[in-house]
Order: structure tokens, then C-alpha cells, then sequence
């Protein structure tokens, strides 16, 4: 009888994802909480970190990754604050990946910053493809998108540790209907929190600074 | 001397590019002429195929592909208007391609159809890179998004032959600045005409329709 060699089959890390590995190394050394926030074009992504940043507890001093496919609109926008950003381009590509967060990681001071925003490329489908070493995916929605956007992007939707919904002072402009939303969310996400608010009125932007400071400072 | 062979290469057409042609060459025989709607999620497509249809001349009978990820439910919104519509889910898929169309076209009564609206994916980034063999491609922007998009996705507005600025009814409640928007697609397209309508309340639907039956008839 032959002994057969049984070749183990190790899963490999994509590149992508060892490189995402590193990065949340890094993080965890540097004691940074990181969020991946994604959304459509002009959800409000840039309003939801300066709105957040101004109501951070000190030892979550915030720091921002700005992608986009062109300009430095939103990082002059973040700097003006005083808040330290890197804007990436990515030329057409239409989502941020680990490759790229690396690259900006030497151009931030880490050791300063408790929470960073990764501010990804506005896109409901190809940014929740992509581990970027994040502790949590955020996506942030809004209600002048419409009321149908869980039951037409699943995917990202259920990629979401919490989801936002911005814009929430137009509901009634918009006629939004939120349960049809909240439903469409229920069906792909049973867990993450939803949290209504609008960064314009400042409403419901405690309870999602509150949820978000608990969980930047138990690290998880 | 010997006599060399030179090889002469010509341009094979991608595999998509080859689909797009026989689309393109199925809509000439059939005299319909077709549009390929590009916008960010919930910037309006549906609204506007909704609010043109009812304002074509007779001659330019409307039909539908609808293109999502998942669901059905912007077709049913179609085809409550009694307009013919077939619905394409993606899966995971960022835009539609020429396959897909193709493989729709079955489905659809072209000979009685003289404009055919296709929805894109709502993406402001992957769209633009794949033909369809559609006769003009409109991107919808929309005031709720914000007046910086050109700027931000240059290469999607610099491939529309029209660009749509929908909900302009908005334009003080978003604080919208035109001008900073005109200029930031006028400096990637100098030619496509820019029609700053509202679906919702019919102002400006008046011009856009004119210029693209005018288009249609023309077959250009």
C-alpha cells in the first residue's frame, strides 16, 4: 500500500486583503478606530464627518482619507476645519482599496488621531467589495435618494456594520416613506442600527455620535 | 532583398464593443431611437422616462429597459403607464453592458416602439466605460447631490451627449450654486447641452423634450 501525500490547500489572502490586514494592524498599534464610509454621490458623507467631528469626545481627536475620483473639493472642506486629511484620487476607478489607504497612512499622524473616516468613493456597488483594514463599515444613505435604495442596492446595505439616513429635515418634501425603507434595510441586515438624522438641522446626531463613541472606545 | 510580409492589425472590437454594434444595428432597422439614462442612485431616471413619455409626439412611442441590481421595482412603475419595460437585475453587477441589452431585446415589441429608454445602474463611475449601442447618452445629475458632481466625476459627464440637472425646484433648499456646476462640466465637455428641469413640478420638461424629439426624428 503507497502512502499518498494529502496536499493541504491553505486559504490565500487575496492581495487586497493582506494589504487590508496590515493596515488594521496599523491601526490597532496606533490605537485608531477607522470607519469605511460608503454612500451614492452626494449623500452626505463629507457633512456626516464634519457634523460628527465637532461632537467627538477629546480622546477621539478625528482625522480623515478622502477619496474621489478627481479634485480636492471635500479635503479643503475637512481641512478648513483644521482636521488632518489626505485626498486620494483614483483617476476612473470607482472605489478606494487597501492598496491605496496604505499609501496615505505616512502622510497622517496616526499617533494623534483616535478616529479616522475613510471617506470612500460615491458609489452604492463597488466600494463593498473592497476590505480596507476598517473596524466598521457605515453606509450613509439619504432621503433625497428615495425610499427604495436597500431593495435595489442590496449588497451594501448588507455589508453595513450601522446605517445612516441623512437629509432626514426633506422627509415630507420627498413624501419618504421610512418603513418602506427600514423593511427593505430588515431584509438584507437584521442587525445593524439605523440612524435617522439630518447633519444640516443637527437632529439625531447625538444618538449616532453616542453609538459611535462607545464602540471607538471599547475598539470594536 | 527579400520580400518581408508585413502584418497589418486592425482594430478588433472588444467583445462588448462587437454586441453594442449589432445592438445599435438591430435599432436602425427597427427606427427606434435609444437613450442611455446615467445617473447616481435616486437622481431621477425613472421620473424623467416617467414625465417625457407623456410628452413625446406620437411618433416616438416609448419602451423601457430597466436596469438594477435587484428588484422589479422601478419597471412596475413603468409598467403601470402601459409602456412596455423589461427589467434587468445585474446581481452584483455596476452597469449594464451590450450582452444584457441584447439579450432583452426579445422581449421588447420594437416595431412599435420608437424611443427606447435604457436605466443604467445608478452609478456615476462604471457606466460611462461600457457602450451599449444606444444613439445618446444622458447623464442625470440632480440638486440634492450637490453642486460639485461635475468636478468629482469628470469622466462620466465627459461622455454624455446631454446632461439633465433634475429637482431644480430644490435649487434654494440645497443652496445650489449653477454656476460652479456648469462650470465644472463645462470644463470636460464644451458642447453637450445642459437642461435644468424638475420632474416633479414640469418646468423645464418642455425644452428637453423638444430638443430630444427633434434628436430622435433626426435619428441622430
Amino acid at each position: 500500500m503507497t502512502t499518498k501525500i494529502i496536499p493541504v490547500v491553505k486559504e490565500i489572502l487575496s492581495a487586497n486583503d493582506q494589504v487590508a490586514l496590515e493596515n488594521s494592524e496599523t491601526f490597532t498599534q496606533n490605537n485608531v478606530f477607522v470607519l469605511n464610509l460608503m454612500a451614492s454621490p452626494g449623500a452626505g458623507k463629507t457633512s456626516l464627518i464634519l457634523a460628527t467631528s465637532t461632537r467627538l469626545p477629546d480622546i477621539l481627536r478625528p482625522g480623515v482619507i478622502e477619496g474621489d475620483l478627481a479634485s480636492r473639493i471635500d479635503a479643503d472642506k475637512i481641512a478648513a476645519q483644521n482636521i488632518p486629511v489626505v485626498q486620494i484620487n483614483t483617476g476612473g476607478g470607482c472605489h478606494l482599496d487597501a492598496p491605496m489607504i496604505r499609501s496615505a497612512l505616512p502622510e497622517l499622524p496616526l499617533d494623534e488621531i483616535g478616529l479616522l473616516f475613510v471617506e470612500n468613493v460615491g458609489n452604492l456597488v463597488c466600494p463593498a467589495n473592497f476590505n480596507l483594514g476598517a473596524n466598521a463599515a457605515i453606509v450613509v444613505a439619504s432621503v433625497s435618494e428615495g425610499h427604495d435604495k436597500p431593495h435595489k442596492y442590496p449588497g451594501i446595505f448588507a455589508a453595513a456594520d450601522a446605517v445612516i439616513l441623512n437629509k432626514s429635515d426633506l422627509m415630507e418634501v420627498f413624501e419618504f416613506d421610512l418603513e418602506f425603507f427600514t423593511n427593505g434595510l430588515r431584509m438584507v441586515n437584521a442587525d445593524a442600527p439605523l440612524f435617522v438624522l439630518s447633519c444640516k438641522s443637527g437632529n439625531g446626531l447625538d444618538v449616532w455620535v453616542a453609538w459611535l463613541t462607545s464602540k471607538a472606545l471599547a475598539g470594536d
